[in-house]
């Protein structure tokens, strides 16, 4: 199994897709704001959705199509530049209609056609303009690694890179299963998916495998990636991590086969989560949390994100203070009981904190020297119990105030 | 009753205190650093303390000496310029030491001294500096508005202004019960106190009460007051309000006048936690949140919590951006269940969203006009019950993060 963060135009991409991409004019930018994917006769599909309670309609157009098919998937069409967002029931209707449009053009079920939408909230989607542009998409249809990051680019909003990942596992007589990833997201990143998120996930794969198995492989890869990450800490109307499984490697999903699925989909979406927090708005930090000895994992995460959305620890990161009361305190305000006296705490591997106070060994220059790096992982151990947490964040910058206060009438 | 901001020189000040302050030599800026308070013969008390898991050594001591006195206090110790928290037994024996000068000059019961620490967290307090401090700060004593003015100096941290509040209210056969409040607080303002918050608050009358009858009038006055505001959400260490009485006025606590007090003590609360959020670091536009038709108060407050604490919608207030979308979002993450459907927003009064969608009548402009205000409510009613909450907050700057992230080894 292999796991790499880029493809290369050599890179085999899952088999039985088509990707392309268009612009439809909804993105003030020019760039281009529609991406297509098909997969002809169709695929097995497992999604996770937001949970906010304020969902954009293709979300809920997406759940009612998923569970009408009982998981199966023809097309996937994306918009960037309008989430579709507090559109009430035109926009339900709006969604619906280029829902329709890629059914017609693509001569499959309504049902089997997932839209995504991702950009300004509450500006009624333009329809006419995506359905204008599906032709245009339809017509840069391709399987190269060019038509695949054309789709990858066609879904980013601020984001300044792309982010893809992919892998490849073993299957029987040494046939390949391959699985590629990619996303978009830098900001309104604080996801927590559940089982049907404007972080926007599409995972590709060749395996021959139930909409069952891959939700069994979905949700433990998703728990442990997008929702072990935060940038904001805002929880999008739009979230979706959608994965497809064409079948055309041939490989069909046997125990075996699916616990190794399951492991190179965790490296891939870990791979896509990192770079979604890495390319956060205005990040100049990446930190991560491993948060260990809590009594069990849910109140481990708890105090990751607890952490990881303190305005002051994250001020802190952003000039390498070395402020770890700042990381007590807000670990603290969790809502998990502990005992400080029992609390460990160090950063890039330094000592901090321990024994109630701050350690005899504290280094406060090599610590800043340590937390100037782009990236370094923050360890805070409570002594209590087998519960952990790896949790990735970033630093809250000027540059980050200046994106979203970003306003001129 | 009258409740005003500001004391002028001849207003009445609460009888049976004393207050002064002094140069312990804390702070690095050189101006004073600790304030002290003597009610000679002893004042009722009630007070309320952070639910922070990490708590500062004067918290836990302070608690402990109410607990043994049963609300009996007769001097009241602060320190600004170090939090003695995440200072371990050492933390804990320097504050006692402290406790028990204070309770030799004054001739009193070591219990009945109240410590209070407001600072950086994790460095030794210098418990020696502040016990040289006592008694220049005991030859300073004075019961005028000047010597109280003294004691809400001292208390400041990165405050850039200080906060005072005062009522009055009209006991049996016409004689005054005064009461006057202080508070300090700028950063790391999220409390949730609980019956036992760096904000800190000091509240001082002459009513003849006991610490019930002052815990009866307390906890709704700070549940509605500075439980109900916001700068970062970082809940502090050493969060604390102690309201004292000395009996002094005369007056005593009838259930007509108790209730008189508890209104009095509310508008003296709300005053202050005003003031603690209009001087928040870097705070350009103070936002009152009007959550109502909620199904209960508890829900109203949460969905008022996370958007006071959303990123998003703080960075957009501070270009006064009408960029509703976030509001929505912000809500629907709150964990508390509601149909957007029957959701109605306004913004200092102008419609933004109902019935699903944004309001026909939104004026993105004149929203943009109003949100220029300093201050402006934003209301949001989830249609769906009694429950609601007034919630203070501000938006977020790029001075807060230069504020927070002022680093240099």
């Amino acid at each position: 199994m292999s796991s790499t963060p880029a493809p290369t135009s050599s890179f085999p991409l899952p088999l039985g897709f088509q990707w392309g991409a268009a612009t439809a004019g909804i993105k003030a930018s020019g760039k281009p704001d529609l991406a297509l994917a098909i997969c002809e006769g169709g695929a097995s599909a497992a999604a996770m959705f937001t949970s906010n309670q304020v969902v954009a309609a293709p979300v809920l157009v997406g759940r009612r199509h998923l569970a009408a098919t009982g998981g199966r998937v023809s097309a996937v069409l994306v918009n960037s530049g309008n989430a579709n967002c507090a559109t009430g029931d035109p926009g339900i209707e709006a969604c619906r209609r280029t829902c329709v449009a890629v059914a017609e053009h693509f001569r499959c079920v309504f049902d089997e056609v997932i839209p995504s939408s991702t950009g300004i909230i509450g500006v009624p989607l333009p329809a006419e303009k995506l359905i204008s542009a599906i032709p245009v998409a339809k017509a840069a249809l391709g399987n190269t690694p060019e038509h695949l990051l054309a789709f990858a680019n066609a879904i980013l909003t601020t984001d300044t890179k792309r982010k893809v990942a992919r892998a490849t596992i073993e299957g029987d007589s040494g046939k390949p299963v391959r699985i590629f990833g990619c996303a978009k997201g830098a900001g309104m990143i604080g996801p927590q998916l559940v089982p049907h998120a404007t972080m926007l996930v599409y995972l590709f794969t060749d395996l021959d495998a139930t909409p069952e198995q891959l939700r069994s492989a979905l949700a433990p890869a998703v728990e442990q990636s997008f929702n072990s990450i935060s940038i904001d800490g805002d929880m999008s109307t739009n979230d979706t991590v959608l994965l497809l499984a064409s079948g055309k490697s041939g490989v069909q999903a046997t125990d075996r086969i699916l616990a190794a699925f399951a492991e190179a989909l965790r490296l891939v979406c870990g791979s896509l989560a990192h770079q979604v927090v890495n390319d956060g708005e205005g990040v100049g930090h990446v930190v991560t949390l491993e948060i260990i000895g809590a009594r069990n994992d849910a109140e481990a995460r708890q105090i990751a994100r607890t952490v990881a959305n303190s305005p002051l620890c994250k001020t802190a990161w952003s000039s390498a203070d070395p402020n770890w009361g700042r990381l007590l305190a807000a670990a603290g305000r969790a809502g998990v009981p502990f005992d400080p006296a029992t609390v460990t705490v160090s950063i890039a591997g330094l000592p901090v904190f321990a024994n109630g106070v701050r350690s005899p060994d504290f280094d406060e220059a090599a610590t800043h020297q340590a937390m100037s790096a782009r990236e370094y992982t923050i360890a805070l151990d409570l002594g209590q119990g087998p519960g952990h947490s790896r949790f990735v964040t970033c630093d809250l910058t000027h540059e980050y105030v200046s994106i979203n206060a970003d306003y001129s009438t």
